[in-house]
């Protein structure tokens, strides 16, 4: 049997009804079956691409993107997610946008749906807002919706927010599957998801988060490893722990970056900034108080200069499972001598794992347009059985 | 008989063959027949995208946008009406583009329409300018596509100019027109344009100018209210007396809000700048007078404040007939509370017309479809025929 | 036989293997071959729009857009082309982007690049370095699809760099081709590449570099006139004197414009800036040395200044061949008494000249498409025959 046709009945074995007409905010809102579904649509979606197989399933409709935070790789994604359905992508930039001060979030996610099939929100900059905001944008969408505003209820993407980052980690995850050769292939397998230092201020929780939130649902051992004081929000880490412990897995906190490492089959070394710095930000933000910013980056760069040791460096890739743990980032990384003088991660390590590092991104596009068509599809494996049947070129081939 | 078929039936019977090849500036420079076509052919391809039959008639082409201010709701619905038809839509950012000093209006229309089927514009700001740019960009495409530059001639709609805003006032008609059962329902029926108190200065007075060019169309009784010095442009104020007079309607202007308000069916209060001060400032623009700018500013928002009791109060409301006036707003609204200390309505009173509110946006979109197709095909009525026969799925449906 | 069916059989008769999965850098790098069939294609996808049969050979996929220069035609041309063949344009702007300090070209380049079947970059402002950076971009990835990274190799059009500027020239000549009957009418005819005097600083030398290094391949007679001071890179000069020596033509260099446009069948006066200046001005941003760079910016406009007899008047028109030699630009032009007080030319010579400019212009999307497509498709003749015979309207037609 082809691949293709594998993962088509693979899905028609997982439930994924409470998917579609629904929205994708955290992984950890969702049941293993769905997250399952997520990864076998963007294998099959790649499948198709790859053998040059039209994905489009719009004939029309728009994709709305809205980011508050630079981006270019999750940009990029949405739109080629976006682009591989038949969506055409419709940037909301709120610096050209007519958004009246006060305006409510009901009106201005009203007002940009008439014609959108899909929002993908970028949010992460501040604790306790992002994802607030994507569920104000649902529910008002939902809203108007079943007010007859609306003829068709778009459905949200979020591509990160304060709380979780779950495009990135469900790409990550997918890339670690295909690298162990299958899910069953992880039960056990220790990843160290640990802080490293960088020069820079203030990067989002939402990875850590998003990656101990998904790879306890794994049966994995999974460490966070971090200073003191860059602990994460403790909610999160209160899921983890109780899915650690449902699925026959590990889940450790540890302040010793060695230790996460040691016999470690997976490392994923990246900076953040402490959940309670990030909280005082928010407030300093809302104030208004730019002196009080200004103090706490400089406050915050101080304490993260104390930590410049932890660092994935050739030695402590030594100490993981024969030297030769997989090392994971959701990139651009800070690499010693090459981007920064001192970073997250040796400039020979990162090199060494250039490719493996492209090709975890590279599922991203995938895992969006999988999570649009299991929103927007009621029967997705009958959508891909047709589009195979279909047959249409994605490049006109001569024939 | 089906509501779509209904719809081609009427159309097949209205004139429109003057829209061809044409562009759309003002209403008042339309027929009867050609208004009531914009609004037949919004309702049929609506009735078609419900149905999920695609109405893509380009299988390639560039829809321009040109905006020259702050767009959400306008922006969003040119994007999703291309979208709809199949055009791309490409936005002619002057920041971004190599637009020389002193070059001609003529040249950048050509070197933007190779491949252009529709340009949209809104240049809303300053009196005398709006409409003469379109005008220029207009003439400049036609000379280009009968001089052989370009192969076909790509038509103009205007999204919003210093004299008119036809896509927003067409799509509050139609709204008008669903919301009464029938345009032949509007006879005699009292429209209210007022205006109403808001902080902010320079608002632009193509709606009010807009309704009263349009409404007076319909045989309705028309009323103009705002405080003294708020007059609107007296060439359009001319339009909605002849017309009025033509069609059996009425056409009033009064300093009394309550005048205006009492008995009225519907109600349509927002605030705008003086036509007076509009022109000053266009000439202080030209002139690169700041500190007379700044001055004007102060002295408008200054004349403002003495008519805060021009608002959209639950009291004013109880005037209307039966106390349930149709209310309506081009938004983002003023409201008191909500986006502004004292502004154009209570909040009560705009939560409680939320629904219709957000409808009569919705249908902006298909009035800025239906005038693209109604400019670039010569039997309109064929087309949706032919659409409606073709069937193809807007969103892919699993069989 | 038709005009189509000659294009074809002409392209099925040139050798163009080696533009499949290939960039375009700089036309010398190509074969006679080459250029010819990207002029045989782009007038074959003209009579076929022209036809209104749709051109679309992508179902999906992206064409990445980097312009590190602001821009209207090259930018309106990109999206045109790429439209034209299905393509959706991903603009990468660097300031909305998330691209590390450090980070590497070869990471940007992947990450974008996961679903592009084209890039297309502008970056013309630095010398040494737009043409170095094109062809990292292409390095990477080349390198990111042989490694597996991507399922596709995105194709490289250059859209202006510091040495060329193919989509310009190309465009130039095949008006040029249309204009005198035939390439092989273009032998031994006079054209006159010559500076003109402008009053903006620093204007780019990739045009008449682009001129002299595509010209001299038709056994023109060429002749590249500017002040002393205004010599173009010594490398381009040398690639047009051995082309012309190959080809049966001629180049000279001449420091007078009069006798560059003697007996000139064709005329092409641009300003430009000193390579020398741009060099020095090179390294002046490289050491961030704004005070240098002002100087420079005075120096340069005041060296200028010193030479506004440059500029293509009637009197310098009436010693053209008959005084009706074909004028060119690649627009804008600096149009004395129109966008400046004295300028490159005349603003009675240009408003003769208006409609052949215009054309001139509009050739360019065709050739950024044929570019495209002889980049994607082994056997390009053939893929026009089907798109022939395929036959979907480009704009749907009532029947």
């Amino acid at each position: 049997m082809s691949n293709f046709k594998n993962l088509v009945e693979k899905l028609k074995g997982l439930k994924t009804q409470d998917m579609f007409m629904n929205d994708f905010f955290l992984t950890w809102e969702k049941t293993d079956d769905e997250l399952n579904a997520v990864w076998t649509v963007a294998d099959a979606l790649r499948d198709l691409r790859q053998r040059n197989i039209s994905t489009k399933v719009f004939d029309s409709g728009l994709g709305i993107s809205l980011f508050r935070d630079n981006s270019t790789r999750t940009r990029f994604s949405f739109a080629s997610a976006c682009n591989l359905l038949g969506l055409e992508v419709q940037d909301l930039d709120e610096g050209k946008s007519q958004i009246a001060h006060g305006e409510t979030v009901r009106e201005t996610a009203n007002m940009i749906s008439f014609m959108a099939d899909v929002i993908g929100i970028r949010d992460d900059m501040y604790i306790g807002k992002g994802n607030a905001y994507m569920h104000e944008v649902a529910d008002s969408v939902e809203a108007g919706y079943k007010d007859g505003v609306l003829e068709q209820r778009p459905t949200l993407v979020n591509l990160q927010c304060d709380i979780d980052h779950p495009t990135q980690c469900m790409a990550d995850a997918l890339h670690v599957i295909h690298e162990f050769g299958g899910i069953e292939n992880l039960k056990g397998k220790k990843i160290a998801m640990s802080w490293a230092y960088s020069p820079s201020y203030g990067k989002p929780l939402s990875v850590p988060q998003g990656v101990i939130g998904l790879f306890t649902r794994l049966g994995m051992d999974v460490v966070l490893a971090h200073p003191e004081g860059y602990e994460v929000m403790p909610e999160v880490a209160e899921v983890a722990k109780k899915q650690a412990a449902e699925c026959g897995g590990k889940f450790t906190v540890t302040n010793d970056m060695k230790e996460a490492f040691k016999d470690a089959d997976i490392v994923y070394p990246k900076s953040w900034a402490p959940f309670a710095a990030m909280e005082k930000r928010t407030n300093l933000y809302a104030e208004g108080d730019s002196e009080g910013i200004k103090a706490l980056e400089k406050e915050l760069l101080a304490q993260n200069a104390n930590h410049k040791d932890w660092a994935c460096t050739e030695e402590m890739m030594k100490l993981t499972k024969d030297g030769k743990a997989l090392y994971l980032h959701c990139l651009p990384a800070d690499i010693t001598g090459v981007s920064c003088k001192e970073g997250e991660v040796d400039a020979s390590v990162f090199d060494r794992y250039r490719d493996p590092l492209y090709k975890e991104a590279s599922f991203k596009p995938y895992v969006i347009a999988a999570m649009i068509l299991l929103e927007k599809f009621k029967d997705p494996a009958k959508v891909l059985e047709q589009l195979e049947a279909r047959g249409q070129d994605r490049i006109f081939s001569e024939k």
